[in-house]
C-alpha cells in the first residue's frame, strides 16, 4: 500500500488544471438525468449541480486509482492498522456486517465479538421492553436516558429523533429516550427533574469509562436517586453501561449491565455499534436498530466498488476534495429537508471536523495543503428563513450537500391552496437547487444572483431505518476517503488533549500559570 | 452623513498594513486586564486573545470615526431610514425603549406604538395565565405554540430556552411552550400529536401574514383540531395572531386577539418585540419579558459610547472586520458553556448571515471586498468532543466567540473529586481559550498545537433574563455596526426571493422550466 500527500499525486496536478464546470451554464436535464448514483437504503446521490464534467470526473477516477482508495479501504475492512497514530484497527463497519475477510484481533474473531454484542442487546432490550427485567422498586421501565458526551451523544440522539416519527406511524411501543451530555449541571437537572426514577433506566456511555462529563453527571443523577427518598430504589439496578470490557465502568457492581465496544471503533463512528444500539433497540426494539444496520452494511458493500461513478460516496468525497483543494472552499453546508434530521448535521459536523480536521499527514508531517472543511446546517425549510441569505448572495461560495425524501415520516398531511405540506417542502428543495445553480440577472443588483452556487442531492424515498443506516454510512465512508486523499489519519484526535490537561490544571488552582489564573478571575 | 465603502477608508489602508498581534506571545496577565469591556446586564467582553494590540486599536477608533459608525447608530435611533432598499426606518432598538428622541413616522409615535402593544401584551398575558381567559371549553391555557419560521422562530425559541431553568429555578408559574416552523409536516404533526387541544393556545407569527410555511401549518392545526371530535371546541378562540396592522391575520375574525409589529422591525430583530414578547410573557410572565427588555435597552444606550475601548459591541464589531477583511478569516463560531443557549448559535447564525451575507453596498455596487462571515456553533463543553479537533489543529483559523457565567441556573449542583459541575465547565471554558491561544509544541508534530487562533469571551455572572437581553443587544449590535463598516444595507433580504419564485413554478407544475421538472422527477 502506498501512502502519499495528495499534491505529490499526478493526477491531483492534472485535476488542478482544470477549470470547474459552470453549473449556471451547463444544468440540463440530461446532466441530471446522468449525475446520479444509486446506493443502498434506496437512496440515490445526484451531483448535477456540482462544478464537475467528464473531463473533471475521469481526473478523479484516476486520483481515485492512484490514491488506491478502494485498496485502502479494502485493508481496512480486512483489519489493517488504519490508525497509525494510536496502532488500532477501525472497525465500525465490521459493526453492522462483515464485507470481505474474518478479522482477527488479539486472537479473537472481532466480527463475532460485535455479533455477541448485538445477541446481547437483542435480549436485554427485549426483556427490558417485555418487563420481564423491572426497576429496583417493581416497575416497569419507561424512560431510557443516555448519559454520554461527543460521539456517545451525537449520533445516538440524531438517529433516535430521525426515527421517532417514522417509529410512531407504525405504532411501534417506544420506551422514550432523553439525553444528558454536556457537565453544564444545568443540562443534568433539565433532563433529571422530569424524571420519574423508579421508571428509569440509565445508560452510561463512555469506552474509556473515566469521560468527565459522563462520570460527573453519573453521580449528579444518584445523589438525585438518593435525595428523591423513593423507598427501596436502589441507583445501581436503573444503570446500565456501554464501555470496553477493561474499563472502570464494566467490572463495576454499581451497574445491571454492561454491553462492550472496543478500541477499534471511534467515538464519532459508533453509533452502529452497543453506543447507539442500546439506546435504540431499548427506545424502539431491536428490529428497529437492525434495519439501520441491514441500511448502513448495504452502503458499505457497494463503497468497494472502483467506477466511481457506480459508487456514491467515493464521488461525494472526490468532488469534495475538487471544492476544497482546486475551488479553494473552506466550508460545507449539510441542509436536510427533514426535520427529523433537525440534529443529523450536528453528527456530521463532528464526524467531519474531528476526523479530517488535522495539519499533519498520518506519518505526522506538516501537511501545504487544506484538510477537513468546516461543517454547519440545519434543517430546510427553516434555514431559508435564516442563513441563506449569505448562501445566495453573500461574497463567500459555500458548497451545499441536500438531503429530501418523497414521503413524509408520519403521513399526516393535508391539501392547502392545491398541494401537501410535503409537496411543498420537496418544491422549495428542489427550487432552491436550481435558484443556486442558474442564479437570477435583474438590473436591480440587490436582487441579482450570480449562480453557480454549488450543491449535491442525497433523495430517498422515505426517512426509514435503512435509509437512516445509509445516510449514516454513506458519509462516515465519504469522510474515510477523504482521509485518505488528504493522507491522514482521520481515526484519531489529539486535538482534544490539550483543553483537557489545562483544564486539569485550572481545577487544581492552575499550578503556578498566571495567564490561566488571570481568566479565572474574569468570572 | 457619509457612505463610504470600507475600502475606501483611509483608515482601512492603515489598518490593512498592520501585522496582526502574536496572541501565543503576547498574552499575558496585564492584557487579559486591560482588554476589557464592561457592558449591560453584568456581561463583561474580554478580548485578550484576539490578534489585536494598541497600533491595531487606533486604527480601529479611526475605522469607528471615518465610518461615522456611531453618527449612524444614532441616526438610525432617532428615525432616519436606515433600511434604503425597502425605504424603510430601523427601530428594534425602541422595541426596548427609547435611547434618543421621538421617532414619529406616518403621523405616529413609534416608541408610543410599540409601548402601547407592550401594555396590551402586559394584560392579555396577565389574563391567559390568571385564567380570566380560558380556552373554548371552559379550561385554563397550559400550553402556548408558536407558530413562526425563521425570525418568527429562531429568536423567540433561543430566549425561550435560555430562560426555562433560570425561572425554574424562581419557582415562576410557567405555561409550557412549543414550536412549529417548518413546512414539512413531521414537524407539526410531532409537536401536535402530544396536544391537549382544549388548554392550547397557539400563536400565529407572521409580519405580512402571508408567509406559507406559517399559514398551511396554522391550517394543518385546524384540520387537526376538527378531527379530534372535541365537544364544543373553537379553534378560533385558541388562536392568537402576532403580525402588522395590514395583513390578512389581524383583520381576520379567525383569532382570538392579534399584537401587532410594523415594517420597521426585522423579522431577525423580532426577539424584543411582540414576536418574541408574546410567548415568554405566556410562558414566564411580562416580568421576565420586561427584564429582557431592561437589558437589551441598557447596552443599546452603552453602544452610543465614541471611545472603542468603552463600548463592546463596538469593539467586537471592528475587530471582527479586522478578521475578516484584514486577516481573511471567513468563519467564526459561537461557543456557549451554557445549555442552556443551546439554540442561540442558531438565532446568531439568522441575525448575523441574513443581515450582512450580502455582495453589493446600500446603494446597489458590487463590493469588491468580503462581508458577512459564516456563522456556527453548539455549546461547550460539547463541541470539545466534537469539532473542537478541527478549531485546535485543522488547517483553518475559526476566531472564537466565547459566552460563558460564573453561576449555573438550577444551582443544582455537587462535588465530584473536589470540583463543582459549574466549576469544571467554567475550567474548561478557561482551559480552551488558553490552549487556543497559546498551543503546545511538541516532538511529536501530531500531539503538537500551533496556537495562536483567536477567540473573545463574553461572561455574565448568570444567565438571568436582564443577561440575556443583553446578550442579545451585544450581537444585534455589533451586526449593525459591521454593516455600517462594510457600507451594507443589513435590514433587508433579497437573497430569499428567488428560491420563492422557483418553489412557486414547482408547485404550478414548473411552467416549462425542465430543469425544475428533471429535478422534481428525481423524487
Amino acid at each position: 500500500m502506498k501512502f502519499q500527500n495528495l499534491d505529490t499525486c499526478t493526477a491531483f496536478a492534472q485535476l488542478s488544471s482544470l477549470s470547474p464546470c459552470s453549473v449556471k451554464e451547463a444544468l440540463s436535464t440530461e446532466r441530471i438525468g446522468s449525475y446520479t448514483i444509486h446506493t443502498g437504503g434506496d437512496l440515490t446521490y445526484n451531483y448535477a449541480s456540482m462544478p464537475v464534467d467528464n473531463e473533471i470526473i475521469q481526473s478523479l477516477q484516476q486520483l481515485s486509482i492512484e490514491q488506491q482508495l478502494i485498496e485502502k479501504y479494502t485493508e481496512l475492512l480486512n483489519g489493517e492498522i488504519m490508525n497509525p497514530g494510536e496502532k488500532r484497527l477501525v472497525l465500525h463497519q465490521l459493526t453492522r456486517g462483515q464485507v470481505l475477510h474474518d478479522v482477527i484481533a488479539e486472537g479473537e474473531n472481532k466480527g463475532a465479538f460485535y455479533q455477541s454484542q448485538l445477541a446481547r442487546i437483542q435480549e436485554f432490550s427485549k426483556q427490558i421492553r417485555e418487563g420481564s427485567i423491572l426497576g429496583s422498586t417493581g416497575k416497569r421501565f419507561k424512560t431510557v436516558v443516555q448519559i454520554g458526551i461527543g460521539g456517545s451523544d451525537l449520533g445516538p440522539r440524531a438517529l433516535y429523533l430521525a426515527l421517532k416519527g417514522w417509529c410512531t406511524s407504525k405504532d411501534i411501543v417506544q420506551l422514550d429516550a432523553k439525553f444528558i451530555s454536556n457537565v453544564d449541571p444545568d443540562d443534568a437537572e433539565e433532563v433529571i427533574r422530569g424524571l420519574d426514577f423508579e421508571t428509569t433506566l440509565f445508560i452510561l456511555v463512555s469506552k474509556s469509562g473515566t469521560t468527565l462529563e459522563t462520570l460527573t453527571n453519573r453521580d449528579l443523577v444518584i445523589e438525585a436517586i438518593k435525595k428523591s427518598g423513593i423507598e427501596g430504589i436502589d441507583a445501581s439496578k436503573h444503570m446500565i453501561a456501554v464501555t470496553s470490557k477493561t474499563s472502570p465502568l464494566a467490572s463495576s457492581s454499581s451497574v445491571l449491565e454492561a454491553f462492550f465496544i472496543d478500541d477499534y471503533i471511534g467515538g464519532r463512528y459508533s453509533s452502529t455499534s452497543a453506543v447507539g444500539g442500546v439506546i435504540l433497540s431499548l427506545a424502539y426494539g431491536y428490529d428497529i436498530f437492525d434495519q439501520v444496520l441491514q441500511g448502513a452494511h448495504e452502503v458499505d458493500g457497494l463503497a468497494l466498488e472502483k467506477d466511481i461513478t457506480k459508487n456514491a460516496s467515493l464521488m461525494d468525497a472526490l468532488i469534495g476534495v475538487y471544492l476544497r483543494n482546486v475551488l479553494n472552499l473552506p466550508t460545507t453546508a449539510i441542509l436536510p429537508y427533514s426535520q427529523a434530521l433537525s440534529r443529523f448535521p450536528a453528527h456530521l459536523q463532528q464526524l467531519d471536523m474531528e476526523s479530517n480536521g488535522k495539519h499533519v499527514n498520518r506519518d505526522g508531517e506538516l501537511l501545504e495543503y487544506a484538510t477537513g472543511p468546516i461543517i454547519f446546517g440545519e434543517p430546510g425549510t427553516n434555514g431559508q428563513h435564516s442563513f441563506y441569505q449569505l448562501l445566495h448572495q453573500g461574497t463567500d461560495t459555500v458548497p451545499l450537500q441536500f438531503i429530501g425524501f418523497s414521503n413524509s415520516q408520519y403521513g399526516k398531511d393535508i391539501l392547502v391552496e392545491g398541494s401537501t405540506s410535503q409537496t411543498k417542502l420537496n418544491a422549495n428543495l428542489v427550487a432552491q437547487i436550481v435558484a443556486f445553480a442558474r442564479g437570477k440577472d435583474d438590473p436591480n443588483t440587490n436582487k441579482q444572483f450570480e449562480g453557480n452556487r454549488y450543491s449535491s442531492l442525497l433523495i430517498g424515498k422515505q426517512l426509514d431505518a435503512r435509509a437512516l443506516g445509509a445516510l449514516l454510512a454513506h458519509f462516515e465512508n465519504k469522510v474515510m476517503f477523504q482521509g485518505f486523499l488528504w493522507n491522514l489519519n482521520s481515526f484519531d484526535q489529539e486535538g482534544v488533549q490539550l483543553g483537557k490537561v489545562l483544564a486539569s490544571k485550572v481545577l487544581d488552582g492552575c499550578q503556578g500559570d498566571e495567564i490561566l489564573k488571570a481568566y479565572v478571575d474574569l468570572f
